[in-house]
């Protein structure tokens, strides 16, 4: 009975509200598994309903959905054991994972760490469960955690283990930062030799408004050697057989367990036996060496968070194409690249709006860069339309200098042109912004920050560079004009205009922001920095400054440690300086 | 020693971030408050910082800050207690009291209750105290609470109540919705009662955002007699005296106390007693006796609120001057209505942008409006810029149907005139929506949904139409034309368009929306209170889809029980229907 453990990892991209359309990924997940032999296939953290379903749970028909969908699924789960995250709807709430087997719900484990930091709201939401828990399967015995459960040392993960888990489960929905998927691994090896227990640990993957899950599901065991690990920003179903005998055997020689261990006991609920593979049973698939998918390269990394989160957005919103104003700068031509690696490039339209202030060189990398992508260009020249409205307000504004007003105005006419685009053709834009701008507000409410999803809004400038220089390299023929990264960054509103001029290089400006707004220094750290004061001072009154303008942007995905929005809430009427 | 306690409340108009300036806002109360011979003077939660100050919570240099100003004010408190709402950095945050007196930090009360639902997001920033607490002032027993621990019966204001406090202090910030402020008195009214108590109150007043605190402080006896009542929506210094003998006496009378009394004893922190009438005391000025505001009508109500809103987002974030497109709608009428009485009509511009579809009588309404009101009206014609656009995009657009592109090109170009007026003369922009078309989409993103703030962002259009009767009714001559408020509504964005043919009667539009996003019921619940079942798909159908558009919307004033952004919490990328 103690021989091998066959677990299947359902690393899915559930579709948040979509519970008829997940619950049939979730059949055919545990079909999927039963056919190649597993006795357990775990689900993502709420797979039933997407993660996060916000203040969908608070509606009790919903909560009602997901527990008709559950039990239709439990139904139909025979000869395998499936572990399945949903909500709960006791006499409170609870973010569960349910144990589907014999034909029933057999029982439910409940989430005992909720995150309420950063992007997470779940203290809003769910009542944290209260005991650790183990199912035993064909012998083995299974601990159960979710997600956050295994981010935090001790309880229930170290009880589960004491009391007899070979093997710890995790569902999970774990929102990407750039390099968060390596200090994952890195705490789940962690886990596994500290409490001596096989690791499994099943990442939701795909795009929610601003949030990639990057999947990466992993298998460790008791040494923290990874066994199976599959790719990030793919569906996938990653099948591995962890050996509980082995395990045993090292617990029997630390001896330092055992009295722990006793204490343990009585913290864990045993929810089961399950028996999966009986005697008579056929003889089950041969186990094929479970893949170790390669560890990306940061930026490599990056960008296929940025093109995932960009596809999954267009369409689960119903989007088949996507437009964007493509300038021959840096940032649009990013944003090209990202949207034809996610949709092709038959479902791209770029277009571009010379103005009098727009120069022939970017005028023809865009050209250029559109043949290269095999995207359509269309061209609108905007003067005309800017002499309208000039004319419109000349009497209002006359004796006054031309200033940011006609600048905005030319940024604004582009923003009306391409959601002109958008509503005659059903297209969704694609706003072409950088974090370092945003942060800043060097950018145009209604302009170029028009759009239905912004997919730099999380990129540093430094960043954008890096981003192009690593996907043009992967092109054996050009992609991006050489001119186009060497050019200085300019914003073409007026004659001569260069974005170095107005801001501090991008270099230092990404500094002095990450700094700011990821590790919350003041003025007076960033000076022990290095940074000129005067630079600091200037940087950190534009961006407290420009918060009125980022809480009017599009949505777009989260790579750092802190995006702007639900990540970092700060007031827009506030007289706090830094 | 037992004679009244006179007790001062500062409801206070704080600025968020601004630790100066409430320092020095709270340094009058004190000496205001000494002056009138009240020996305790009480202010709002979180006074020293304003609420709420979000992640501004998450840097230790702010934290920092708001000490540094607590211990200042302390040196200069004596010959009277103060309480004073702040951020206290121990080990960890904690929402805190601090009780000034003899020119020190003599101790702090930390809040147990903290609210995480609604627009609350406490534990994200607050570890919850965990005991009740009294301080004794010239022999009288007062027990500390701050805002959401009087919401729930039970400890603290039990224990306190229960462990000798004849009066128990209240510091709140509680954010406005119609009708909450008789609900909290009828609230509190219920706890002096249960608990034997009498009750002091002192609220937040002012305009934080999207959120308005309403004031309101009141002085409970222990019969639940309201003994002092401020008005809403203004600062104040509210003074009452509390009789401690008679609640002792009628405590004296109730055994039913007796046995839980003992038991409450170990619960409740005694923090210090407080001498600061000496006998060698000068007399005290007389007691006047204590306002009691007349509670407002719940339409007077409301526009005190948007008034109040509209004036301190303009006034807290350095803007002299709004302007605003007036139609000669009922919407736009209703802004300009709030913006005088905001600002007045020197600060108010309003311009009209009219097009080919515009009616003559919207139009002389609109000039008649703005006479009546005193306010400057601009007019920028924007048929040529309209043509401008369709020149543009004629070639791309050819062979294809005038569609709500054109519809939508027309609103944005009045969206870019009222921001290029903004950028030019530093005005902010008032959007004019109402929650009724915001819900369902009718309304367009960057046209006019353009603006800094969103006045009616929560107000249904039924209670537009009460607002301005209401408000018309209160002037001795004509404010608004008749016609302005009998035309049946139209967005006059193409020929004879009517908003009754596109969307339900507002009543009906009206009852549905508040039904399903105010109390989340399903299609089929609305069904069963009477609406056909098609209109209920349909509407619901338009509020989801258009949560892509509010995501984008300004900051706006929440006057119901769940205004869209914070309140209500729910992601764009949805499937689940209703």
């Amino acid at each position: 009975m103690n021989g091998p453990l066959r677990i299947a990892l359902a690393q899915m991209n559930a579709v948040v509200g979509d519970i008829a359309g997940n619950e049939h990924e979730i059949a055919a997940g545990i079909a999927l598994a039963h056919q190649a032999g597993a006795q357990l296939v775990v689900f993502p953290e709420l797979a039933l309903t997407g993660y996060p379903p916000e203040d969908l749970l608070l509606k009790e028909h919903f909560l009602a959905d997901a527990r008709a969908a559950l039990e239709r699924l439990a139904a139909d789960t025979t000869a395998i054991v499936a572990i399945v995250g949903y909500p709960e709807r006791a006499e409170d709430v609870h973010n569960a994972a349910a144990i589907l087997a014999d034909g029933a719900i057999q029982a439910v484990y409940r989430k005992q760490h909720l995150p309420n930091y950063g992007v997470f709201d779940e203290l809003r939401y769910f009542q944290p469960g209260e005991r650790g828990a183990t199912i035993a399967i064909d012998g083995v015995t299974v601990g159960l955690t979710i997600c956050e459960d295994i981010w935090q040392p001790g309880p229930p993960l170290s009880d589960e283990a004491l009391s007899g888990a070979r093997v710890i489960v995790n569902l999970s929905a774990s929102p990407y930062a750039a390099g968060k998927g390596a200090a994952r691994e890195q705490m789940l090896q962690q886990r596994a030799r500290d409490e001596l227990v096989a690791v499994a640990f099943c990442g939701l993957v795909g795009g929610q408004d601003e949030l990639v899950f990057d999947g990466y599901s992993l298998v460790v065991d008791h040494e923290g050697t990874v066994i199976a690990r599959a790719p990030q920003f793919e569906e996938t179903l990653l099948i591995a057989d962890v050996d509980p005998v082995t395990v045993g055997s090292a617990r029997l020689r630390d001896t330092r367990r055992r009295a722990p261990a006793a204490q343990a006991h009585d913290s864990v609920d045993r929810l089961g036996a399950f028996t999966v593979r009986g005697d008579g049973d056929a003889p089950r698939p041969d186990s094929a060496t479970p893949p170790i998918a390669p560890h990306l390269d940061i930026v490599e990394e990056v960008y296929g968070a940025l093109v995932l989160g960009t596809r999954d957005y267009a369409r689960k919103n119903g989007f088949q194409h996507v437009v964007l104003g493509l300038s021959g700068g840096i940032d649009s031509t990013l944003v090209s690249l990202i949207a034809v690696d996610a949709l092709g490039p038959d479902c791209v339209t770029c277009v571009t709006m010379p103005s009098p202030y727009s120069s022939t060189g970017t005028r023809s990398d865009a050209e250029r860069l559109a043949e290269n992508l095999g995207v359509k260009l269309l061209t609108i020249p905007i003067a005309p339309t800017m002499e309208a409205f000039d004319a419109a307000l000349a009497d209002i504004f006359a004796g006054r200098e031309a200033d940011l007003t006609e600048e905005n105005l030319q940024a604004r006419i582009r923003g009306n042109l391409v959601m002109a685009l958008s509503n005659k053709f059903g297209w969704l834009v694609l706003a072409t912004g950088n974090k370092s701008e945003l942060s800043v507000g060097y950018a145009t409410l209604y302009g170029d920050m028009a759009g239905g999803f912004a997919v730099l809004k999380d990129v540093f400038k430094g960043w954008v560079y890096r981003l192009v220089r690593w996907r043009n390299a992967q092109s054996d023929r050009e992609l991006v004009p050489a001119s186009v990264i060497e050019r200085p960054p300019s914003a073409e509103l007026r004659a001569d205009q260069r974005d170095d001029e107005s801001l501090p290089p991008y270099e230092v400006l990404d500094a002095i922001l990450s700094a700011y707004v990821e590790q919350d220094l003041d003025a007076a750290d960033l000076v022990a920095l290095g940074h000129p004061a005067e630079e600091v001072e200037r940087v950190i009154g534009m961006v407290d400054r420009a918060e009125y303008k980022r809480r009017q942007q599009p949505p777009g995905i989260k790579i750092t440690s802190r995006a702007f929005g639900r990540d970092r809430r700060v007031p827009i009427t506030n007289r706090y300086g830094g």
